[in-house]
């Protein structure tokens, strides 16, 4: 399946108890349908308040009801905020995880004298001018096969913590009113816990000329998760794509 | 001022007793920064549900506050659906709803077999296939200084009911998965009661093909809103620009 979701009220994808998350009202869903218990196998584990236009996941079933069929009858159960964009019979090895060949995503910021009330679920806002072509610039030393454990939350807990990023587009739309959306584009073959936000939140600090392009990296180097920037707000992350 | 919000929560601009409305927001927070009464001039009353990126408002005030100063705190105050973008003086005889020359309106509708999660506020779904072409040629007949009676839903409540509309733009973006973005762009001296949304309404009888493009010709000459297509709904609708 290939799902689209507002994150806002929910506390990300993986099941937990006593919240609300995604991975769990789409389970539950489905067992509503077919009458059977499943599990529901996702491509990322999106964070608490990060959205998607493509997140993946499959399940089993013996229910003999036609994909198209169970799309319409989960789009009919879900809350508004969650749909079913597509839903295909796959091969019974198939795991949208372990499958998955490259993830993209994007990361959303409205830099500019004022917030936006339109956009507020789906952007970080900082008024702070950063300037986008010396984030270009810093991006340049991310991408290709590195171990990215300086860009992880929680770095100890990763046996191996190389991936590949093929490409960190970071391009500004200027808006009315001397505003810009900012856009960090990332095509990786996957991606460390919170390593998207960290890595924004390091090319922010070249932006802001706190630190200069090529100081990115020795953050990478150093493997250090202190060296790093902070982690920017989730609600700016959007899981754009996986592709198998 | 120039101010962006999310209707979605509201009960239109206009103020009304027991209602959230946009013109009481803001006008509290006017007069809490201020500490004096004022009455808030908006250039166009929005209903429940239609959004704004660029509603125009005034006011009078006796505050010796710089405008910008104004701004920043109306935005500190204001729930984080209404923004002011922009505040600036004007001549004391400026009146935003008066001096109005032009008016952008979008109206924004989701065609294709699946609905959506993201922008689910901001479009009206519809998965009924609806022929961008037909609709184009269907609008060339309501370009022009027209009365557009058949379209105001209050229309025996005009004295003058006789409006001008430049043009119409109605454009088509495709989307994955067989769907498609339809927006509507109007751009006219002036709006009736419900007026671009019951043509909306309207061009989609065309695009759906239950009444020819030419037929809108006749429809708009019988100044009768019974002839006309239902009102589609508020959340599509969005005030993009009042020039002045």
């Amino acid at each position: 399946m290939i799902i689209e979701y507002d994150g806002t009220n929910y506390c990300g994808w993986q099941i937990q108890k006593n919240s609300r998350t995604i991975q769990a009202e789409i389970t539950k869903a489905i067992e509503e349908m077919t009458g059977q218990k499943t599990t529901l196998y996702g491509a990322s584990r999106t964070d608490s308040g990060v959205h998607a236009l493509g997140q993946t996941a499959n399940f089993r079933t013996q229910s003999k009801l036609e994909p198209a069929r169970i799309q319409r009858g989960l789009n009919g159960i879900l809350d508004r905020d969650i749909v079913i964009s597509q839903a295909v019979e796959v091969p019974d090895k198939f795991n949208a995880r372990y499958d998955a060949k490259d993830k993209v995503y994007i990361y959303t910021m409205l830099n500019g004298p004022v917030r936006t009330a339109l956009q507020r679920h789906f952007c970080y806002y900082n008024p702070q001018p950063a300037s986008v072509s010396l984030m270009q610039k810093a991006a340049r030393y991310l991408e290709g096969r590195h171990d990215f454990r300086a860009f992880a939350s929680k770095a100890g807990s990763y046996k191996d913590s190389v991936r590949t990023i093929y490409d960190i587009k970071v391009t500004g739309k200027r808006l009315a009113g001397n505003s810009r959306m900012i856009y960090f584009k990332f095509r990786g073959d996957g991606f460390l816990y919170n390593m998207v936000r960290n890595i924004v939140g390091t090319l922010l600090l070249t932006g802001y000329k706190k630190i200069a392009p090529n100081a990115v990296k020795d953050i990478l180097k150093s493997k250090n998760r202190a060296k790093a920037g902070p982690n920017v707000p989730a609600k700016g992350l959007c899981l754009v794509k996986v592709e198998y």
